[in-house]
C-alpha cells in the first residue's frame, strides 16, 4: 500500500450563500484546492454530501461536480455517512490512491442547506437517525442529543454551565478564521442565557448549519516535493448501532473508541503525541464524549478538560482551533473536509493567533448520526 | 495491489415487497451472500443505494445495515452514483480490499421503491439528471431517454420495432430466473402494442422499478479455495457531462467507451473474448448505445445485434442472460450488484436454460443518469 499525502487544500466561507448554488459552492472549494496544489487535473473525484438529494433534488454529485469542475471522463462518486460524509469521502479517496487504482484524487465536501424554500432542514437532518425506530416517534436530531446530554449531566453530576468552555473556546478561535460562520466572542453568562433549543441543549451548545464546501487534493506521498509534506498517517472508521437506545452504554462513543484505537495503532502514536484534535462538536456534549472515547479523558470527565483550560490552542489538548463545528459552522457533509483542511493549516503553521506551537501531529474525528459512523484521521508533517 | 475475488453472492426476488422494509430487503440479500460465502463476519460493508434519503427518510445506510446485519464496530459507508450506485459501492469495496485497508468486504445494493405513500418515485428518479438545467425544465428521466431514442431513430433510420429483440430476449431469459420481477414471454406484436410512456419509449422499452437487493462478499483472491474462483479482473469508472445537452455526441456513451476501454486494458482482453455482457438496459435504447460504446457494434448499429439474434445466450454477444433491467427489474441502487451476482452465476455454470456455454469471462456495465457515470467490471473464472 502506498503512503498518501495532501498536496492542496481549499475552502469557502460558511454562510447563507443565497446567491450561490450547490455547484458554485462546491466548485469554489475544488478550484481553490487545485490552485493550492498547483495542478489543473486529477484522476478521480470523491464528493462527500448528505442532503443534496433532499434539499437540492440532486443525486449523482460525482458526475455533477466532475462536469462543473471540468474533470471530464475522470471517475467520480459520492460517498455518504450522514454528518461524517466528508471524512467518508476522504477515506474512500485515500484507499483509491493507496490501492494504485488512481494516482491523484480531489475530495470535495459540500452542503447547501439554506435558501431551500419549502424544504424542511430539521426533517432532512433527522435522516441521520433511525427512520423506523427513532424518527417515527417524532424525535428530532437535536432531541436525541439532548437526551444524551441530560443523561450525562445526571450520571456524572455536571451542570449546564460546565459545558461553556467548549463553546467559548470555539467562538474565540473562530474570530481568527475568515472562513468561519460566526465571529462573535461569547462568555459563560451569554452561554447560559442563550435560547433553549431542546432542553438542556441551548443555542450556544449547538452548531449552526450553513452553506459551505472544503476540498483537498491527495497524491502518493513520494510525488510531493512541497514542504512541509503533510502525510496521512492513519485512517480508520467504525460503526455503532444507528439508534441510541440499542447501545449498552449510550454515553460512550464506541465507534470513536474503536476508530481512534485503530488510528493510533496505524500511526504508532498515543493520545499524548497528538498536538491538536479537530473533533466533532455538533453539540457541546459531543465534544466531551469524543475526548473521552478517544483517550484524552476518563468516562464522564471530558468536560473537565474544558474547565481546566486545556482545550485552548495553548492547552494540552487543543480542539476546534479554527472554530470547530460550533463557530466555524457545520454544513454537514462538508464538515469532515473542513477538519482535514484545518489540520493541514496547523501543520503548515498558517493559523496565526490560534496556531498550535510546533504542531506536527494532528487528528480529526468526524461523526455521522448520534455516533453511528465515526472516522478518525491522523495527519503528520514530514520534513 | 492485491487481486480480489468474489467469495459469495446473494439476491432477493425483485417485486413490490409491501410487507418488507428497506432493512429487511437489504438484510435478506446480505445474509444470503454471507451464507453462500460460508462466513459470518466481514471487516467492512459498502452499501449502494440511491433513493432511501428521499423515499424512506433514511440516510447513513452504512451504519444502518451494519447494525441490522450484526457487523457492529466494523466500518461501513454508502456510495451513490444514481442508478450506478451498486457498481460504485462494489468498486469502492474492491479498492478497500485491494489497498489492504480491509481484508473482507460485504457489498449490498438495495432499493425500496414501492409502497411509499405520498412520495413521488418519478420525481425522485429525476434527481439523477441535472436539477438546475434539465429537471427545472419539467422533463422526467424517461423523457430524457425518449429524446435520445428519437434522435437515434432519426439519425440511423431504425424503426421502433427494431428495438424489440432487446426486450424479447430479456423477457425470455427472465422466465428462467426465479429472482426476476417479470415472468412473461413477449412478442414483437406485443412490444409494438404496449402503452406509450414517453414517445417513442413504450412500456416494453422501459425497465420496471421494484424493491430488491443483491449482495456479494469479496476477499483477497489468494484466500479463496472454492472452485471455480471468480476473480475481479478489471474495474473501471468514467464520467460524462451530467446534462445530455452538453455532450458533443449525445448518441455516444463516452463514459461507457472510456470505462470499457480501461477495463479491457486492465483485464487484457478484447470485446471478442467477453462471453457474456450484463448491460444496463434501463431503456432499450441504452442497450444499443452500450453495445456500441463498448466495442461490440459500430455507431448506430447496436440494434443490428438484436435483429441478427446475436444477443441471446447462444449468440455472439449474450446480454441480459438473467432478464436484464427490463425483465429481472431495476431497483435502481441495487441493479449494479444484481449484474455482478448474475455474472458470477454464469461463471459458476448455474444458469440452466440461459447458461452461456463455457462462460469464462463476463462483463457488467452499470449506468448512472443518462450516461453520466458508467462503471465497467470484468470477472473471470480461474481454475
Amino acid at each position: 500500500m502506498r503512503e498518501v499525502a495532501i498536496l492542496g487544500i481549499g475552502q469557502t466561507k460558511i454562510d447563507e450563500h443565497w446567491e450561490q448554488s450547490l455547484r458554485e459552492i462546491g466548485g469554489a472549494a475544488a478550484f481553490a484546492a487545485l490552485q493550492d496544489a498547483g495542478i489543473e487535473k486529477v484522476d478521480s473525484l470523491y464528493v462527500g454530501n448528505m442532503l443534496a438529494p433532499i434539499l437540492s433534488g440532486q443525486n449523482q454529485l460525482g458526475a455533477f461536480f466532475s462536469d462543473w469542475i471540468g474533470l471530464w471522463k475522470q471517475e467520480a462518486v459520492k460517498v455518504e455517512a450522514a454528518c461524517a460524509s466528508g471524512a467518508a469521502a476522504f477515506r474512500s479517496a485515500l484507499m483509491a490512491v493507496a490501492s494504485g487504482q488512481t494516482d491523484s484524487a480531489l475530495v470535495v465536501g459540500v452542503e447547501k442547506m439554506t435558501d431551500k424554500a419549502g424544504r424542511d432542514v430539521t426533517a432532512s437532518l433527522a435522516t441521520a437517525a433511525d427512520a423506523d425506530y427513532e424518527v417515527e416517534q417524532g424525535i428530532s436530531f437535536v432531541g436525541i442529543n439532548a437526551l444524551i446530554m441530560r443523561r450525562y449531566m445526571y450520571e456524572y453530576g455536571w451542570k449546564h454551565e460546565d459545558f461553556a468552555p467548549f463553546s467559548i473556546n470555539a467562538h474565540a478561535n473562530a474570530l481568527h478564521n475568515p472562513y468561519a460562520r460566526l465571529h462573535e466572542k461569547i462568555s459563560v453568562e451569554k452561554f447560559e442565557k442563550s435560547s433553549m433549543v431542546s432542553t438542556p441543549i441551548n443555542l450556544l451548545d449547538a452548531s449552526p448549519t450553513g452553506d459551505g464546501a472544503a476540498a483537498v487534493v491527495i497524491v502518493p506521498a513520494e510525488k510531493i516535493l512541497r514542504q512541509p509534506k503533510v502525510i496521512v498517517s492513519a485512517s480508520a472508521a467504525a460503526t455503532d448501532t444507528i439508534a441510541v437506545h440499542s447501545r449498552k452504554e449510550p454515553l460512550f462513543l464506541q465507534a470513536a473508541y474503536e476508530s481512534s484505537r485503530r488510528a493510533y495503532q496505524m500511526a504508532r502514536v498515543t493520545p499524548n503525541e497528538i498536538d491538536l484534535f479537530e473533533l466533532h462538536d455538533a453539540f457541546s456534549i459531543m465534544a466531551a464524549l469524543s475526548l473521552e472515547a478517544s483517550g484524552f479523558a476518563e468516562k464522564g470527565q471530558g468536560v473537565r478538560l474544558g474547565l481546566e483550560n486545556e482545550i485552548r490552542p495553548q492547552g494540552r489538548v487543543p480542539v476546534c482551533t479554527r472554530g470547530g463545528l460550533k463557530a466555524r459552522g457545520h454544513p454537514v457533509g462538508a464538515t469532515g473536509l473542513y477538519q482535514i483542511v484545518e489540520v493541514v493549516q496547523q501543520l503548515r503553521g498558517e493559523c496565526g493567533a490560534t496556531q498550535v506551537d510546533g504542531a506536527r501531529v494532528g487528528m480529526t474525528q468526524n461523526i455521522g448520526g448520534s455516533g453511528a459512523t465515526i472516522f478518525t484521521h491522523i495527519l503528520k508533517s514530514a520534513p
